[in-house]
């Protein structure tokens, strides 16, 4: 990873935004510029260069994996080492503006940082300034993302042997949990979603002590963490024979699937990409069931930039991996959801580990 | 559970607070308070009564979940439509004193919020407020808890089963957590620590994909998430014939283990328990290596009120449920931890799910 390249490029970033120094405390982001894995650290990245604060329990791990910083392990919370540095430079004369990462810093942590900091000290409030930057994946990054995305997949295979009339859904996501863990799975990159018969209507509808029907359709929507980045897919399966409507709604779903997948490429905006997933819903009445967004983006966060929603104006760009997943839920009835992990590439897109969508009946 | 006695002891804290109205936005305190179990949502909670506010993806869960509270179904964010029905109220001519939970609230949320508050409403910082009540666990909370305890600690023995020279150590995990799942298990209440070998160092070791060597400490950190509720345990066990040394330091960290227990009852101060088990090690020469504090309270979070550390005056009460876990830390040589769930009871304590910890070979 080229640590170095991403700080430098966050630093023209502050630039930009009149800024001489930032806070990044956001674990992801504190990861993706100097390669920290653990949960309590903080970087402060400025023109002179980047300082990493953490405390003693993580030395050992702090030594062997930040890059391009200065580590300093801190005997109380690397939060307040953090303001004890900044205001030994008080000398300074000219007025010093500090970015804190405003969507995750909490209304606490900025009060005792400012109790702590001396005048010329301001602190400004920022928002995706290293978030913006993750969005496009560099090289090294789209390969981790492969790999994650081609071990997620195969766990779909264990699903499969698992689904049949009578087991819980949360042995279903069991088996394939394991699968994950024997394959090195550092942890799954959400809790795994089964959801069987009227359940399949509910989006996030996690894995319940619920038994698969005799009947009906089954969201499976899961992911894994591998080397640090998250996979994320969804495919629906039906047990025993689907009614002529069900099956009308999974084809209609998969061709909208189909659709977004193929709107991806570079330049378009996002929300383009979800006008093209929600027409083939809207042509056979079925838009008002798709009640979330087309996609977003996947990488060290299951959840990232862009959003692939409507009004959503980012234009993408190679580099960006996003899901694209439609989905219709009937309230109390049925609900199906395809999703596939896309990368944006030179001329177009790669279904990163692409895979069969056709109806599987168990 | 009794949501309408819980929110009533809240609102008697706002008073002495000097707050009319507190906007409730953890998730676990939402759910302590009303019922909810979904991630999106916000409860005002005032004299005149509470509301709650989500979007419209939970619409069927909130109706069937929320109680002693109206639920608002937004078109919105569930925080900017509190906000709009917080600005409907301005006609009030007194200043209204909003509490926020400003370990929890972003600085951007913050931020939002203020955009969107017409003057006479002043948002006040709060601490702990719910997390205080949520300390003293009630008997319906108590009863899940005792079964998420005993649910946990059977995983153990399937560790036992699993761990021999060789195997990876997220594959022991991964046997664990599908036992867990066939039980019906939620969701694991923390990524499961299998920590071997010089490993068993880290006292965060999560299970990577080292494999178990011929000869070592194995510590196994592990627990569930049943009906909401935490469980939280650690065994260490010996694969091979532990030397001299490693049986040292293994009985020293049961007994200061067992004097933690023996220490729990009404009315003594947190850090005395805390040093009860610190002083077992420190008479051993082996203090230095006890490097976190002794437990933490366990419920809906794994880690909640009181901490059990040096400097902490909480004092204990029935209903409390804390986790004893002392440990020794040898870097790059060797690891061992032995932790129990403990309920504070009228007379003293009751260990949840108790267990010998006497040291298994393998």
């Amino acid at each position: 990873m080229d640590y170095k390249k991403r700080q430098t490029e966050l630093r023209s970033l502050l630039d930009s935004h009149h800024l001489e120094v930032l806070l990044v405390t956001h674990a992801p982001n504190v990861r993706y510029l100097c390669g920290f894995t653990g949960s309590a650290g903080a970087l402060l990245v400025s023109e002179a260069g980047s300082m990493f604060f953490t405390d003693g329990r993580y030395t050992a791990q702090a030594r062997e994996e930040v890059n391009a910083a200065r580590v300093v392990i801190a005997r109380k919370a690397p939060l307040l080492a953090v303001a004890e540095h900044l205001a030994k430079q008080k000398k300074r004369t000219k007025a010093v503006r500090i970015g804190i990462e405003a969507e995750h810093l909490t209304v606490a942590e900025r009060s005792r940082l400012v109790r702590l900091l001396p005048l010329p000290l301001r602190l400004r409030d920022t928002s995706s300034l290293v978030e913006q930057l993750r969005m496009v994946k560099d090289a090294d990054e789209v390969k981790l993302i492969r790999d994650a995305a081609l071990s997620g997949a195969r766990l779909f295979d264990r699903a499969l042997e698992a689904i049949h009339p009578g087991i819980k859904e949360t042995e279903v996501a069991g088996v394939m949990e394991y699968a994950a863990r024997v394959a090195g799975t550092e942890e799954m990159s959400f809790p795994t979603i089964i959801a069987s018969g009227r359940r399949s209507a509910l989006p996030h509808g996690r894995a319940s002590t619920a038994e698969i029907p005799r009947s009906g359709f089954v969201v499976c929507d899961f992911g894994v963490i591998l080397a640090g980045y998250c996979s994320d897919r969804t495919r629906t399966v039906h047990v025993g024979r689907p009614e002529g409507r069900e099956r009308e709604v999974y084809d209609t779903v998969r061709e909208a699937q189909q659709a977004g997948i193929e709107a991806v490429r570079p330049d378009i905006a996002v929300e383009e990409v979800d006008r093209a997933a929600r027409r083939v819903l809207k042509e056979r009445g079925l838009a008002k069931y798709f009640t979330h967004s087309t996609g977003h983006g996947v990488g060290l966060e299951i959840h990232e930039m862009p959003r692939v929603a409507a009004g959503q104006h980012e234009v993408l760009r190679p580099g960006m991996v996003i899901t694209i997943e439609p989905g219709v839920y009937i309230p109390g009835h049925l609900g199906v959801r395809i999703e596939d992990m896309v990368l944006v590439t030179e001329h177009g897109r790669e279904v990163l580990a692409p895979g069969s969508t056709e109806l599987v009946t168990i």
